[in-house]
């Protein structure tokens, strides 16, 4: 047996509560090198008599499930309810060789009772605290996201349209610089549309006062932009939004501050002096740099910034001041609005002190309040429960993005990659993962797709039965193309003749079935069957009283499909019925339903 | 090449700052199975003009030292310094068996070109926090430490003695409801003593008003037992003992409270009704259990409790009112009394929201102050930075007992385990850690040793001479016996022809080296030699101008020692000469300083 492949650590994707009794434990192995693993646990102060005299610990035993595996390893898991929530436990672990070891915190021991009886070679998780366990809020789960990029999705109100505001032309791509018009009223008199679709949460990129069209560049955290509108008209879009049951989540960018903000201006002018020298990181006197043809790439620059533009110095969000400051923003607009959610731009790079207060501050305010950080790594420093709820799910859309879109990944590789994202995250962090397939930062899944719509088609219905909350990036509904910033911007397709009416009730109908079965597809168990299989991609979500067996044709040929007595189809494409028998055409699925005996 | 035993985690132990621009990062593989490590790395936004049009990721590349290893694993190391704080990286790893892989965030992929540019794949600190970094104090590196159990050290007011005192004993084994007389005044009379044997570092066990003698039963953290004195005295010896230059650590019990306190008799007065109820976990009212014939056992407990004594009900810290009369304790003793330190009673079963307010609240009065937790297992969860600074080392404790006390544990086996620790957590935590060889929740280790000295000295000399400060339980330095609690809470032997002399010598001495060396101890790298050699073991702390050889017979037969020229004795025991060879007898040691080439 490879011991040396064997990990868990407590506290952590390895251990955690996943309700306030009920505790995950989950062992990594080498590969087809494990024949079973059972976990042994008690609760560390029951101790009894023994007939010769003396105590001994009293345990109990389980097998643990085979779970995921990857491309080098299998992952195993159980679940326990201990009685006075505490408890220590270690492994078990028979080889396929026939080698048995005790794994535990000191490492692999020999499996005897000496080494059940030697509490020191336990793990433990010393008492179950509901406080620091990892919360996903129950609405999020019942949520289909819609981005929003404001500037572009409809412009309401052309009387707040900024100068030299271009026509309203999906058919052109955009420059970095123009501006369509479009604002927060335009999002009002649309949401019926939205409703219609049957998307019920909203994602705005950032409404704040700022000089671009995307509004990164924050100069004001406490105005509306005056070319999206004012407070009164963002208040009637929440009232809006929620009175048709949709969630708010609004983008807070406090990694950076745009340098046309006040405090930035007054570093510039006073230097030194400036009374918000500190509120930055600016390792020299005077702050300055020396451009390059680049905008938004400087050299020498003396001061921390996003990336290398200098044009968005860094907050020290580890100054007092900045982090009260920044706090009163992200409360302003849950207290006076009413938001139900915060998306973080460029998260990862604020410290976790910052994050952890900012946690607690708008959980305060809202229990059930959802904080989505944009990150494009793994995020788990960030997601132990008391920093953000979720990520944007970047790794998942990459592997979304080689098996239906490129082509140019096989089965097997890419669920043993969705299950390592899987595996590197809490069973309730990953119910509140936001997969994004696209996004203001990506080129559009469509235009991914090299235009094949049946292979976006595909990605979506995948990435609903998903574990994690789908989004839909403004436009893909009604099969908008663009490729990269500044071209996946283009303004909303609004002529209902060009708008691909198919696409939008392909969408309209999934996400529906995705919000009748929400509770089902973030929580049950995820299996894969004939994992080997390179042409059907076979996904059971498998719950108490059904499962969901979800079939994908990845190859180029048609390929049949075996349905049992009493499968109920709930969704699919391309499936086609030739002599009595079903048959997924290449790019085609189905989405089946089907009793527990 | 086993890729399965891979394993790398960002922000932990495997990759940490260890200055505010210094980064660590550690990689495990299986032993003897990895030729080489190349780290690379770089910033992420990093991006260069390619001559073939578009951009190269520009990246740096270091060998990986070959850092410690265990019995499954060999760990790498390696410090860098990243010029704009933000780093990403992966490591090329080539296998003994010729196969090089490219390991990164999403596991293991063919090393080339394609890889290395793919960003997708690294590893990443996405900015360099001095805020979230773990950092320790510099004087607790300079401290040796001096524990007392107040009832027992000495009586230097009798006036204050519990009703029943017995008379002053160290030769009668105490039973667990004796009282002595123990007081603070007893230890301001003392302080000479200590000072002299160069202590710098004192921790009390609870001094709060309590009934037990042991004093973890609090009735009032906010009172001095009226049998230990009162806070005058309390002040005076806190002053008294900074005007010698040490430091005063005291020990807080929060994660309950004595069943005589204030709010738990208002709970089974008023029950349901009681404004209390909220303070503690009752799973049903009314809070009651049924006795045992011990005492310290209940059974049908309706509330939670310390293991299953019904005297210590369990605090329920997540409630704001508890929090806030606990922190407020927190700060009175260190605002009123400017205390050093607090050593935390059971305190991996309270939780970290609470720990982390605990820290900031410290901190917030005094930025270099120490937190200690008591964790008798792996404390990974509460030493990244924003809890304790190091917890007490009993999984240390461990192994120096079956080395140098049991002599049950073969050198390797020793080492490995050793390494296995300081491979659990951050270079900066391994140097704040408690090193107690013994306590009051032990026995003594003159008792564990059977009595032999030697073994003791051996044992004392080689936890000095590691990471992690050391910890000397009262009267260990005059040779006192003791087996379990209650037995090791003896009187203090303080008659001079009753205390070992010899040994107080020995520990007088070996201090002092520890104090000279205290920076280079704490931080100096590690190194095993020979690690295989059964008879002698030999560690080398290595340094930038000196290393310290420190070699260990830990066989039953003399040893010879092979000396270079200049090598400088620093301390040794049972280091004979014959006939111009120098042998270290059985149990005897030798610390060479060795000046660098």
């Amino acid at each position: 047996m490879q011991t040396s492949a064997l990990y868990h650590r407590t506290e952590s994707e390895y251990a955690f509560l996943y309700k306030p009794r009920e505790f995950v434990v989950r062992l990594r192995t080498a590969k087809d090198d494990v024949q079973r693993v059972i976990l042994y646990y008690g609760d560390p102060f029951d101790r009894r008599p023994r007939k010769s005299g003396g105590t001994r610990w009293h345990y109990q035993r389980v097998i643990m499930n085979k779970g995921l595996a990857t491309k080098d390893h299998q992952y195993w898991e159980i679940k326990v309810r201990p009685q006075f929530s505490r408890i220590q436990y270690a492994f078990h672990v028979l080889g396929k060789d026939g080698t048995e070891i005790f794994y535990g915190e000191l490492g692999c021991a020999a499996f005897n009772p000496g080494e059940i009886q030697d509490a020191a070679n336990y793990f433990r998780l010393p008492y179950f605290h509901k406080i620091d366990m990892a919360k996903t809020p129950e609405w999020v789960k019942h949520t289909v996201w819609y981005q929003i990029f404001p500037e572009r999705f409809a412009n309401g109100d052309p009387s707040n349209d900024p100068e030299g505001t271009l026509p309203w032309d999906p058919d052109r791509a955009p420059t970095r610089e123009d501006f369509y018009g479009g604002d927060l009223q335009g999002i009002i008199d649309h949401l019926d549309y939205l409703q219609k679709l049957g998307v019920n949460g909203l994602y705005l990129t950032p409404v704040f006062k700022a000089h671009s069209n995307h509004k990164y560049d924050t100069v004001d955290y406490l105005e509306i932009d005056p070319a999206f509108g004012d407070k009164r008209i963002f208040k009637a879009l929440i009232d809006e939004a929620h009175a048709r049951g949709m969630k708010v989540m609004l983008d807070a960018v406090f990694n950076h501050i745009g340098d046309e903000s006040l405090p930035w201006q007054d570093v510039l002018r006073n230097q030194e002096q400036s009374r918000f020298k500190d509120w930055f990181h600016i390792r020299k006197f005077p702050a300055s740099y020396e451009a390059t043809e680049d905008n938004e790439y400087a050299r020498k620059l003396t001061y921390a910034t996003f990336a290398f533009t200098p044009h968005m110095p860094k907050l020290n969000t580890a100054n007092p001041e900045v982090q009260a400051y920044l706090l009163d923003v992200a409360q302003y607009w849950i207290k006076q609005f009413d938001i139900d959610a915060w998306r973080l731009d460029v998260a990862d790079e604020i410290d976790h002190h910052f994050w952890r207060k900012f946690a607690t501050t708008c959980k305060r305010l809202k229990p059930d309040f959802y904080i989505l950080g944009e990150a494009w790594h793994n995020a788990a420093p960030w997601l132990n429960g008391d920093e953000f709820t979720g990520v944007m799910n970047y790794q998942f859309t990459g592997l979304i993005n080689r098996k239906f879109l490129f082509k140019n990944i096989s089965n097997i590789d890419f669920i043993h990659g969705l299950n390592q994202q899987l595996m590197s995250y809490r069973a309730q962090t990953s119910e509140a993962m936001f997969n994004v397939l696209d996004s203001h930062d990506t080129p559009r899944i469509l235009t991914l797709a090299n235009q094949d719509k049946d292979a976006v088609k595909a990605a979506i219905a995948f990435t609903f039965l998903q574990k994690g909350v789908p989004c839909i990036y403004y436009g893909d509904e009604i099969s908008m193309a663009g490729d990269n910033d500044p071209d996946n911007r283009r303004p909303m397709q609004w002529d209902p003749d060009k708008q691909d009416q198919e696409m939008y009730e392909f969408m309209q109908a999934l996400i529906k079935v995705r919000k009748q079965y929400a509770v089902f597809l973030s929580e049950a168990p995820m299996q894969w069957l004939d994992a080997a299989n390179g042409a059907l991609l076979k996904l059971v979500r498998s719950g108490r009283t059904i499962d969901f067996v979800c079939l994908f044709n990845t190859s180029n040929q048609q390929q049949e499909v075996k349905l049992k007595n009493g499968d109920q189809e709930i969704f699919s494409r391309r499936l086609d019925d030739i002599d009595g028998r079903a048959y997924l055409l290449p790019e085609g699925f189905v989405i089946l339903k089907r009793w527990k005996k």
